[in-house]
């Protein structure tokens, strides 16, 4: 490689760690229908969520500006570790004998080891301005809580976490990062709510779910009024505080001299999918750029590639407001494979607009070409990526073989989201041969569908 | 924070990654003694070392010359992950309320996350220039292992690893990491040597030891002519690898308009103490700048502190030549402290004489106040260090408040020498108040230093 032109690692001064995030709604040609309130099927107001989150994070969920100002409080935490740098894949390249340019993005150095505490660190912020005293939030594999803590922390913040009890007992070691920043990390279903003592009551065995963890955060926080809710994923305003990850690769392409034909990221609710891919989109819609943006999800979880679009429950329990998104319906039970962060049913109202726009498409990989990309990511670029990231790799390989096959000169970007550090139970088992691919049916699809058509849910047009 | 002027993370361009590492050797007023074989009491030459390591690092090993090139390909390799970047602790600093200026270089970033990768690439180099296709090692902890593991495999070297058996069934994390990069794990005592037989045989439910993982891998490279041996510490061509550290730190600290009071280093066999400060105790011996230098020790294997100057084995069965250095005696056992990095015997020969000349200093630090320290610095610098690093930083708040207490500005620069991604569950034993001190007593090592005697190992003067 020729290091001493190109380096491999690209790092953006933290002087120009951006200043403002982009709201991609401000530029889409159709913009996101809004959410509906389950029994009125009326559009919810700010009133509606006035319980849950503070209301600057309520004006930023439906804002028609093009720009959001980061709070200098929150740029000076994001200098911790950010700008993240954007490293040139040679050694991937090299090992695939590809004529692809492969740049990525590496989300890992933040301290939760994720792009999860851009959001967490902003959310945060804002409650505490508003005089926040307690946050409660669910987390499945971890990563998600593991971000909320550290942030909440650093601004004198309780924070209750509900985790589902299976993982609580599979991950220890996430529970200690969350303990390490103070995080109260709580098995759910939990004696702390009524919903968790009534399950319980019912089941005392009963290994948990998202569904339940999300229902006892909600429970709590709506309870109390000095207490607020907090979501990692889907909603607008936390698409929105990851944009800082496109805005800086994008800098860092121009330092590079490059900019990318195809921009991929890993598809759970949407946070780093966007975080990376949104200011790119803009390129597309307002500068024209020709940009093939692409959506990992899971085979096991497709609800982008053969979901249907219409409104559904945000959640398994049915708490909160109809979302349009394509989905695989509430009720749909993702199999247990080990990118975590990707088992989640739908996809939230701006990438499903996107998608219908046909502004960006969608890939589903399955899992065992997850993880034999990510131990080729290890072998050549020395990091261990999070099962979920493993789905970016693994459609970079894809796409990077492609140019191959056709002699094409091409330049792709993808995010990186994580490392998988505290997922190398997973790497274990893929080495061990006891990680297999999971099969779903239409018909399964079809019949979770079915009961949201019995349920009312608005199709739109 | 004044970020604007002081940007928190200062990164080295790669094109200034240094071209050379940096022999302290040639500078010492008084040169390390030589290594004697155990029955002649001779100096070693290079035939006793030639069928353990390559002829290029047994040169290494004795060289007078005061800088040795790095290899381009190993170059290349580094830049995978270095320079790494030196960051200013501003809130570290913020929370001890110190005068103290205060910059850690962190080696967390690499593969393996450790700072072992600089020698373990440079190894393999050189083992493959020379034709070598299998190297043996022991791992305890596994960080070494792991860097090797990564190491060999770019460079299609086998390699196989003993893994104390105890940490083998405790750290399944590890071994998982070492399987990523193709490093055959095998816990020892195993059926694989002559050695390990024989203990089975004796002992089925032996757990194992470093000094019986050594001998099972040195046992395994001496009967096979196409299998080298590799050590991660202690020796002077391990040291001479980690100056990059150092190198780097010192261009780093120029880039800051810095220059530190005080350089500190946890210390186990020597490896990470040594990369920060030898560049730094060059200064003070060559330019007469007067700075500290402190190698930080648990109190719990207090060879630096409380030891003899004298010599002895490396390890702790007694196959190696006759060391100069300050030791507890081979046979001491430290206690199990989380650490597992720091758990030796004994100090090296360059460290053990520039201990002796007053070139550096030496601290022990207590288990409790190494997590104390290190959950401090994740609640404050966002980063969870690995249980060895926590005594640099343990040392570093200690001189700190010193600094405060005495109303005194001082520079303070200490190495973090890894992440504790791996150490989690050390962390959740010392939030679960199941951790606690260890005390050696003065009859424990003068009794195992009468071993010595018993022995014959000379005392030089």
């Amino acid at each position: 490689m020729n290091t001493k032109k190109h380096p491999k690692k690209i790092y953006l001064p933290e002087d120009r760690l951006p200043k403002a995030w982009y709201n991609l709604v401000a530029d889409m040609p159709n913009k996101p229908l809004p959410p509906l309130h389950p029994a009125t099927k009326k559009p919810v107001g700010p009133d509606d969520l006035a319980p849950l989150f503070p209301m600057e994070l309520i004006k930023q969920e439906v804002t028609a500006e093009r720009y959001v100002e980061i709070p200098e409080p929150v740029r000076d935490i994001y200098r911790i570790w950010r700008p993240s740098p954007l490293i040139r894949a040679y050694e991937l390249e090299k090992a695939l004998d590809t004529p692809a340019k492969i740049y990525y993005k590496y989300e890992g150095v933040s301290p939760a080891g994720s792009h999860k505490p851009n959001t967490a660190v902003a959310q945060a912020f804002y409650n505490a301005q508003e005089g926040v005293k307690r946050i409660t939030t669910e987390t499945g594999a971890g990563q998600w809580g593991s971000a909320l803590s550290y942030a909440t922390q650093l601004f004198g913040i309780d924070l209750q976490v509900f985790m589902v009890k299976v993982s609580y007992n599979q991950k220890p070691y996430r529970k200690t990062m969350m303990n390490i920043w103070n995080g109260k990390v709580t098995p759910s279903p939990s004696q702390l709510t009524e919903t968790g003592r009534k399950i319980l009551a019912e089941d005392p065995e009963n290994p948990g779910s998202l569904g339940i963890a999300i229902s006892e955060a909600i429970e709590m926080a709506v309870k109390d009024p000095g207490t607020k809710y907090s979501l990692g994923s889907v909603l607008n305003h936390v698409l929105l505080h990851q944009t800082v990850i496109g805005l800086e690769a994008k800098e860092q392409m121009e330092m590079a001299d490059a900019y990318p034909d195809t921009v991929i990221g890993c598809f759970g609710g949407g946070s780093n999918f966007a975080g990376i891919s949104f200011p790119f989109v803009r390129d597309k819609i307002v500068d024209g750029k020709e940009i093939r943006v692409i959506a990992v999800e899971p085979d096991s979880c497709p609800k982008l590639t053969r979901g249907q679009f219409r409104y559904d429950f945000g959640d398994t329990v049915g708490l909160t407001p109809l979302i349009p998104m394509f989905t695989l319906g509430h009720n749909f039970m993702p199999p247990a494979i080990h990118a975590g962060g990707l088992r989640y049913h739908g996809a939230g109202a701006i990438v499903s607009q996107l998608l219908r726009d046909g502004l960006i498409e969608a890939s589903a990989v399955p899992q065992l070409e997850s993880f034999q990309a990510g131990v080729l990511f290890a072998r050549t670029e020395g990091i261990i990526p999070a099962p979920e990231s493993t789905h970016a790799v693994a459609q970079t390989v894809r796409e990077a073989l492609k140019a191959k096959e056709e002699g094409r000169e091409t330049t792709i970007l993808f995010n990186l989201s994580g490392h998988g550090h505290i997922d190398l139970g997973a790497y274990e088992q893929y080495l061990g041969n006891h990680i297999h691919n999971y099969q779903v049916t239409d018909e399964q699809i079809a019949k979770n569908l079915k009961v949201l058509d019995a349920m009312g849910f608005p199709i739109p047009e």
